[in-house]
């Protein structure tokens, strides 16, 4: 419990780099790991070790009727016990996700994301707090492998991204689980996490074991993986943008239009040119991504002898004219 | 099999790099894989659409007895079927093994790439081929991620290394067995590769049948990994290299010493400094590796407020003065 304590505190300082005044919200969604950070989280700040707790938040997914409420319930007796408000809202993920055409899990996430924001906001916490775990590091590095990532994707969870800290991201779930009967606490479990339908869990119930059976120390080789490929591809990205200072030839006075010489293109090192290709794609088309197919296909236009050619991606259309690859929004693409 | 034919003779051409007038010796255990390599050469040889091939080459590696001994005599007689000559050559990797204080895996795969220089010598050939498959690939970046690698050990294993080349490493070993069987052709089966005392035989047997049940594009997806690590790796060395021109004072005039900045290390991106340390370690010690642990305390000295301090690590001593880390072979090693 101490060994537990002090980790996340060091995590809390090292990794989340909590900065004096902070307070924090705890994403709680009953499951073990939540309820354990929020435990946790309150122990640090009632010993003056970390950021005040300005409360718990919690978005009831209403995936699960009853269910869903009694999670909901359950973490307002949680906030009530450690002496925190409480912030909750409903919403209907089902719905979010048949209208916007992706999987539960996608409009869970997004949903999750957006609350998270507003909710913090309304607690006046600087930051929020979710209790990923180093198993779930893990198991984000074995999915995106198994979905062909590179470095990019194999960086899995960051400990800090933007305004969301991760303070048990060194933390196995099992010590929370333990941590949690050691203190005779008690959390809910979410029927869902056994779906084996969902990729993720038949990663977390049937790969992780023979996994571990085979290497016990897999766990934490995967997770210093992500924390390598982090720093790998924070190096390359920054070797890119330096490359890509010569390359791109003009970003236009607002119309949205990138110009990128081909030539140099063809002759910048592989991994360096498939970034800055995607680099300049999510500039005119935010929240679009180019999977790897796409970006080697830019690359071999720009390497061709042909003059001219032409490219149809996600949100971006290429178009190779004049040595230049032009690219424009799909919506203002002239005809060519 | 024209499928098969055509994809060995795209990665010969494209990802081999083999060029007019190579002549290949191809090593050949006697197992499917490399057996399969054989023929499919020989057919490319006889169509004029692949190099030469010079003969085959094996190394009775004298750890089964009379089954080693029929291993090569099953491979002298496909050599005598493709009518090319046939090298071969014992050794004792058990005692090797024991001497180096080495697994037999690593005094295997020592001995046998010593043996593949000599013997494609006295076969004229330029080229040494090695029957490596895209399964084997999948498996050696599981391998590598099981024991911590970086995007460097993702790398896993390239179409060509040196004089070494990989025509089969975008083929699937279920689909050369059917080759064979197709042709009516036999091969040997070896049993130490059941043995699961050995982790690459346990990932072969273990894991990667649950992965390819949970995600049939398993093994795809971690060879497209491996190549893009290949390309982040060298994006990445080439950055340190370039980083290291202006950090590195000093490259000891043939006293193997190398004296690098440490203020200028500390500031450097982590990516590149662990890699512009292993480098340096890696031109005073050849041979030796180190730990990632190494590399971080390397980097802590560096950062540290400490004016002077010691570092002894394999093959290297590496000492704080003056602002500078000075890095020495172990034996010459001043007294500190």
């Amino acid at each position: 419990m101490r060994a537990l304590l002090a980790r996340v505190g060091r995590t809390i300082r090292q990794d989340c780099r909590i900065e004096t005044g902070d307070r924090v919200a705890v994403a709680v969604s009953g499951g073990a790991d939540s309820v354990a950070l929020a435990w946790l989280l309150g122990e640090l700040a009632a010993r003056d070790r970390g950021p005040v707790v300005a409360g718990l938040i919690h978005l009831n997914h209403q995936l699960r009727g009853a269910e869903s409420d009694a999670d909901e319930a359950f973490v307002r007796d949680v906030a009530a016990r450690l002496d925190v408000p409480a912030a909750a809202a409903g919403v209907d993920v089902g719905a979010r996700a048949r209208d916007a055409h992706v999987s539960i899990e996608v409009a869970a996430r997004e949903a999750r994301y957006e609350f998270f924001e507003t909710a913090a906001s309304s607690l006046g916490a600087t930051l929020v707090a979710t209790g990923h775990t180093i198993d779930d590091q893990a198991e984000t590095v074995l999915l995106r492998l198994l979905r062909g990532a590179g470095t990019r994707g194999l960086s899995g969870i960051r400990a800090r991204r933007d305004r969301i800290i991760r303070p048990l991201i060194h933390c196995r779930r099992a010590d929370l689980r333990t941590f949690l009967r050691s203190r005779g606490e008690r959390w809910r479990e979410d029927a869902t996490n056994e779906d084996v339908s969902i990729l993720r869990n038949r990663i977390r119930h049937e790969l992780m074991p023979v996994l571990s059976g085979i290497a016990p120390g897999g766990v934490r080789a995967l997770a210093r993986l992500a924390a390598l490929a982090q720093d790998d591809e924070a190096a390359l990205m920054s070797a890119a943008t330096e490359f890509g200072s010569s390359l791109v030839l003009s970003n236009g006075a607002g119309d949205g239009r990138v110009e990128v010489d081909a030539a140099m293109l063809s002759l910048m090192p592989a991994a360096l040119a498939r970034r800055l290709i995607r680099a300049c794609a999510a500039d005119i088309a935010p929240g679009r991504q180019l999977a790897a197919r796409h970006l080697e296909a830019v690359r071999s236009l720009a390497a061709s002898d042909k003059l001219v050619g032409h490219l149809d991606l996600p949100g971006v259309v290429v178009a190779k004219r004049d040595g230049r690859l032009v690219l424009t929004p799909v919506a203002s693409a002239p005809a060519c």
